[in-house]
Order: C-alpha cells, then structure tokens, then sequence
C-alpha cells in the first residue's frame, strides 16, 4: 500500500491527498467541493470533539443547536457581515415542491439566526452570560476545495456567548483562544503562535479577532482556530439589549469562536511522513497493534500463546490491538499500520519468546527497541507519552528553525520565495502596505503575536514608525 | 412557573408544549417549522447520542460523515425511494452567487449519497459487511410542524450497513431493533412494542420495516425508531455489486435504521406531569438538587454547614447540586427543579440538622421520605435506581390497561374515540381493509407484533381469515 504514497519531496499537494485516500480517511463525493469523512477520519474528529466538549464544558459552557437555515432578511441585517458571507452561500429557494417566499441561506456560520434568539431571551442582566457552543455543518461555497482544509460543507463547533460588558467578552474570547491553544499543543501536538489578526483579515462582523496559526511541514502557515469579539455589532442588528443592575436599557457584548474539521488536514501536515499517517497517541483511537511473526507451525504456536499473556499483562493499562489475520505477512501489515498512523507497534516473534521481551517500534522514529516484559503496561505507557511530547517538540523545532526576524522587504521577498517559513517584520499598520505585500509576495499578516519583544522599529515596507512586529507567510 | 403549565386534563397538546417552552427544551424559530433545541433540551439529546453511541460501537459500528447535498439525479434512481422523499425535500438551486447545473436536494435520508459512495468502496466479499452509522441533521419539509415530533429539520442518527447476504441483512436490522428497544427500555424508561410495518407503512425503498412503538399518556402511538432491511433495491440503483468467494458478481444488501430527535418529545409525553418534565435518572444531567432551608441566621449557618457535609458525603457516589441561592424561597426553587425535571430533591431544614437525617422527594412520587445520613450515598443511588424501575413499570401498566383485543369493527370504532389505546386485532393483510379503517377511525397498524399467539382469526373489517394480530392505533 505504501508503494502508493506520493513523496513530499515531489509533491506535497499530492503527498497530502494520498495521505487521506489512501488512509481511508476521507474520499471525493459526488456533490462538487464536499468530501465524505470515512470512519479513520471521522475518529479523529471524534476524539477531537471529545476533548473540546470537554474543555467547554469545563469552563461552563452549554452545547445547543440553531437551525440550518437562516432567511436572507436576517443574513443582511449586519452589513460587514452579509458582505463577507452572502457570496460564499447555498440557497435555498424551493421547499416541499413549492417557491419559498424568502430565500434560505444555509448557514455559513450563525451568528444572525442565534442572535435573533438572543433578542427573546435575554432581557436583563439575570440572563447574561449565554456561554453557549453548538457542533454543527456549515456551508461555504468555495471554488478550489481541498480535502479537510477547504470544503463547501464542513463541520465545526461555534460558540456564542452573550455578556453585560466589553470587559466580560474580551476575557471570553481570551479564555476560548487559551482552549483552543492547549488543544493544539497538549493533544494534537501541534505548536500555535496566538495573537491578534489585522483589521483585513478579521472576521466580517467583528471588533477584533484572535487566532492560533500552525507552521505546515511545507513552511506555510495554517488557521487553525479563531475567536471574535463582536462587540455591540450584532446586538444592535438584532436590536438586543438588557436591563442592568441599575435598570438602565444598554447593548449585549458577544463573541463567537469556532474550530472545524480542516484541524484534521493541520496534523497530516504537522506530523505524517512518505509512510502515511502519524497520529499523536492522544489522538489515536487504536494507540497500540500487536503483530504476531512466525515461519512455522511450532513457532506459531509459541508465539501466540505468548502473544496473549502479553496483550493479557497490557489489558489494564493498554488497550493494544492483536493483528493476527493469517492472509497478510508481517511486512504488510506493517505497512497497512504505519499508514493509518497508529502510534506504537510491537513486533514478537520466535526471538522475542525467547528473550522474554517485545520489539516496540514508534511510528515516526521507527527506532526498533527491544523492551523486557517486566512491567511492560508501565512501559507502554510511557513510550505513548514520550511520542506525543516528542512529536510536539519536533514540530516546533521545525517552526522555529523556519522562523526568521526581518526588516528588509527585498530580502524578504527573496527568502520567502526559496525557503518559505514565518518572517516576523515591522509593520506600519497600514493597509495599503499589507495589501501590496500580499500582492506581491502572497504572503499574508497570519497574526500580531501577543508576545512581542516591545521594540520599535519601521515597517519593512514602506519604513513608516511601527510599534509591533507581525508574523508574514503563506497560507493554506 | 409552574403555574404556567397548563393541565393535561385541560389541553394535553398545549401542556406538551408548555413543558417544552417553559422548561426551556427548545424554542420556535424564525424559520417556519425549524426548532432551536435550548442547553436543556439539548443535554438530553447528548445523552441519548452517548448510549446509543456506545452500544452501536460495541456491536462493531463505526461513524462516518457524509454529504448534506444530494444531487437530484441521485435521489430518482430508486423509483418507490424518489417518490416517497422528493415531495417533502428542500431544494438549493443557487450557490455561490449562481445557478447551479444541477439542483441539490438536502437530505432527507442519505441512502442514495451513501450508497453512491459503497458503489467505489465495495469490489469483493473482504469489503464486506460496513457498519456505518451518522450522526447528523436532516430536513423533510412539513407543512404542520410540532417541536420536537414533526419539525422541518431535526437531528438524528442513521446507520446504513452493507452485507453479503440477505440474512445477515436481516440478522443486522433485527439486532438494531434490539438496541433501540433495550436503549427506550433500559435508559428512557420508555416501554415499546416491537414488530414489523406493514407495506403501506414500511419505509420508501425497503424490503420491510420493522420498529418500535410506544404508548404516550394520552393513549396515542408513537414511532419510536425504525431498522429498515433494504434487499437489493440501493445496490440495483448504484449497481453496487461485489465478487464473492467463488468469484460471482453479486449485489450487496443494506440496511438503514433511525433514531431522532423526535424521542425527546416520547420522553416528555411518557413521564411529565402537570408540574413539568419528568426525567429518568439515567437521562437526567443533574441528578441530584440540594435545597438548603432557613429562616434566620443562626438556622442559616447551621443549615449550611450541615448541608455541604451531605453535599461532602454524597461526592463519591452522586453528582449533587447545591441550589444555594438566597433571592429564592425554597418553594420556588422546588417548582423550578420540578419543572426541570431533576430527578431526586434533597431538602436540608433546622429539623433536618437536629435529627441528623435529609428529606428525599423523587419528582415523580412527590412521596416525602426523611433518611438518616448513615450510607447516604447508597440510599441515594438506590433511590435513582427505584426511581428509574418505576417510571418503567408504570409507563408499562399504563399501555397495558390501555390495551384491548378486540374483533368486533364497530366496537373498535366507538372504543378508540371515547377511550384511545392501542388495539390488538386480526386483520386481512390487505390494503384495502387497512386504508378504509384509516380513512373511518384515523387509526393506522402500527406494527404486526413479533410476538404472536398464534391464533388464527378473521380480519375485524372484512372477516377474512386472518394469520395475524397486529395493532391499530392513533399516532402522532
């Protein structure tokens, strides 16, 4: 099955979609720009939804769920909102065999139709906050679609929360950015830069909007998260307003936050290699297989007899997966493991019943260790968390050897070109200058990064007085 | 609140729909027959998805996601499937600012996108057999809407499996059934009747149909879940075939099966009361509130301190939750809770201190039990289990004082309008006899009981011999 596998050194576009297809992770459907998320992928996404639901929860929010629907009235009562969205929309404008007299718009995201919500039940300070976040499908009629990274439909949660004060909602949107980053780095080991994005490239809608970004294999950069305050913008379209503690009328703060199913396309890209699939062990639902190796019948014997006192002495720490299909040899079983990216393998074959040891064989060293069955639960255990801290470390080796400071726009145009990678620049905050960049370089501002070294300097382009460093690059 | 809800006796059709609204389950939308499911409502969804999820992935079922879009060409090419949706399909004519070529129908059902799919992922037996289940939203447009029971879009699971052989079809759909009637059974406390529809009744494409029915409190049927055998009818369509061991081309079977959101209506309509929701512990979010009870101060920090000691006792076994708020009277927090439906009250008073002893009230008895403290945590779960038998058996006691064998027509016709029920009768097996009783009674077969007595009899319309008993009955 390898074999199949195009190499990232010749084509990682290719590289990335034989990943998917032939994972069996996903798969081209009939309806142009929508994929179907087959069972490998759609785990992942699963246990990604574990892990978030958790962490909302946690922190007190509630799940609900809006109607897929939203009539164009109510898409176009935000007007940087309904700019934004209403090109990208899927219409809706015959229902049960008849004309609807109001076109529906598949929701793009929902902020119109759950503020329209919002107006009935919030009226004064007792109902706020709203903390609440809804797992959904969301429509964006895209022209280039990518598997996981940029479909017509996809799914993701989006939260919308309510409050009585600026203050109150920007600690919100912070506190889900948090979230959203320990997400990142402690399950699927990825490492994210926050930070704020430029007025261009916010959410249509939004006072400002926060953001992780990932640094790809291939050096360019990828959203992988984002969280909005919203200000008064929607309260004042929905004509949303509470009583405060003082009887006095005023607006209700938002925020909206999401993250979808183009977070799987980011781990391909963060960990996979010319084999296949690399999964984090936290974000395995298979962490271990066991295969079985034997020439002959007396060695078959022997080995699976010890195979299962091991599996035996793993099953109150492990849950490990006995592969022992007769029709398939060791090799191609190998092979049909690492490309679905189960973290460790453990080989046991004659030798191994001799020794009284197994072979384990992470999935991205590949380094063979022969490991005594002493304790062997323990052990396991502590290989799975060393791959997922290592796979965390090594890719932000990889983002921080590819990240280089830079005040030089000709410099910069060149290296960009040849190397790829983050280039964090001055910037004059102008958007004229991110414009001509943009055209220029199709590098984009990906982030203002909350950590700045608080020097000022002038922007690489125009040389104008800047007062922060941004982060450049090319993104997916 | 409570004095809201209207009485069942009064109106049972606007107390079902004050539960909803006042209890905060759902709420209307600005689109005409959507629902938006509030956090309360949608926390019972959650648990529902959360069992059910469990035990289709112990019986081997994996969840995959797949297309909202349907392309209308692929919706006609099952003749009797077309015929039965299209009508009540949403239609996106429009997407990203153009006419599209071809029209996209949002699914009302996924068979025709899925098996569309099987069709590049089946070639031989090895393929076989997928379980495959989604979770996912669906849209039937509905001219009379009812939230949670009939609503324009909903939120359900469909499970579309694809096998060698009939038989293991078969064997497939009846062990779903079993898991939809254990799952009503077992965690909603709903008691149902499981058997096979009849023709008219069965689902647009299948073989047969088989479900389970139950009985709601004002003596009306409701289709609970349905496990379709599909026979060859989708794989003819997308002439999906597959080589078995012999190397004989062969088409695949399937089976479709199907819960929604619509159970969250049969919870409420089995159990609730004229003070609110009634729900089994094991549906219930909260299974616990403590109401800490005084009238001054010293009987406030007596009250407290011995309070958060249960609340101490009990944090090893139950999750229980204090409802410590001072602007609120005990008894509106009673009727809050009851409304709710939280199934266990704890009521902690002076006497409560002195007698080292808590006052247990179940929601569904309202009965006044005073507890030593001695093994609390113990006597609570006790009492959730108690509680959880007891919904069960007198929802059954309900159905079966409410259900009549009957061989007389117009016995049957005066019955059913003074007394409603379910009715146990011989009939024909014709179609004719089954639409003119529908068409005079507004009664319809439920199903044909798996579990027969055998006895042969004589249709109660026509008098032809009849091999069979099934149910006949008003539905929602």
């Amino acid at each position: 099955m390898a074999e199949r596998i195009t190499k990232r050194s010749d084509d990682y576009a290719r590289w990335y979609t034989d990943i998917i297809i032939q994972g069996k992770l996903a798969d081209y459907s009939p309806v142009k720009g929508c994929m179907v998320i087959r069972p490998n992928g759609y785990a992942i996404w699963e246990k990604m939804q574990s892990y978030l639901d958790g962490m909302f929860k946690e922190s007190g929010h509630v799940n609900a769920y809006f109607p897929l629907f939203i009539p164009e009235s109510y898409m176009k009562k935000e007007a940087e909102h309904v700019e934004g969205f209403s090109p990208e929309c899927a219409v809706v404008t015959h229902g049960g065999g008849e004309k609807l007299e109001e076109n529906l718009f598949i929701r793009p995201t929902s902020e119109t139709i759950i503020w329209s919500m919002y107006k009935k039940w919030i009226m004064s300070y007792r109902d706020l906050p709203i903390l609440i976040n809804q797992w959904a499908n969301v429509v964006r009629w895209e022209m280039r679609t990518r598997l996981f990274l940029r479909t017509t439909e996809f799914l993701w949660q989006e939260g919308h929360t309510a409050h009585a004060t600026y203050e109150e909602a920007e600690t919100e949107t912070k506190l889900i950015l948090d979230i959203y980053q320990r997400f990142a780095e402690e399950y699927m080991a990825i490492p994210v830069l926050v930070g704020k994005k430029s007025e261009s490239e916010k959410f249509a809608g939004a006072l400002h909007t926060y953001c992780i970004e990932a640094m790809m294999q291939d050096k360019k950069a990828l959203q992988a998260g984002t969280s909005h305050n919203l200000g008064e913008n929607f309260a004042r379209a929905f004509d949303v307003k509470f009583q405060d503690q003082n009887g006095q009328l005023k607006y209700v703060w938002a925020t909206s936050w999401g993250v979808s199913t183009r977070l799987i396309g980011a781990l391909i890209m963060t960990h996979s290699d010319d084999n296949g699939l690399i999964l984090p062990p936290r974000m395995a639902t298979k962490q271990v297989v066991i295969i079985p190796i034997w020439k002959n019948d007396e060695h078959k014997s022997m080995v699976m007899e010890y195979t299962q006192n091991v599996q035996r002495m793993l099953s109150n720490t492990i849950d490990a997966f006995l592969d022992d299909r007769e029709q398939y040899k060791p090799g191609y079983k190998y092979n049909e493991w690492e490309m679905q990216g189960i973290p460790l393998r453990i080989e046991i074959g004659p030798r191994e019943v001799e020794q009284n040891q197994v072979v384990l064989v992470p999935r991205d060293t590949k380094d063979k260790q022969f490991i005594n069955t002493d304790d062997l639960g323990n052990k396991i255990k502590t290989a799975l968390v060393t791959m997922q801290a290592r796979l965390l470390e090594n890719a932000r080796k990889m983002r921080e050897s590819n990240t280089f400071e830079i005040s030089d726009y000709n410099a910069f145009k060149e290296h960009i070109d040849t190397a790829g990678g983050f280039y964090l620049s001055h910037w004059c905050g102008s958007n004229e200058c991110e414009e001509r960049i943009k055209e220029e370089t199709k590098a984009t501002i990906r982030l203002i990064p909350f950590d700045q070294k608080g020097s000022r300097g002038s922007c690489m382009l125009c040389g104008s007085e800047s007062e922060q460093q941004v982060i450049f690059a090319r993104a997916y």
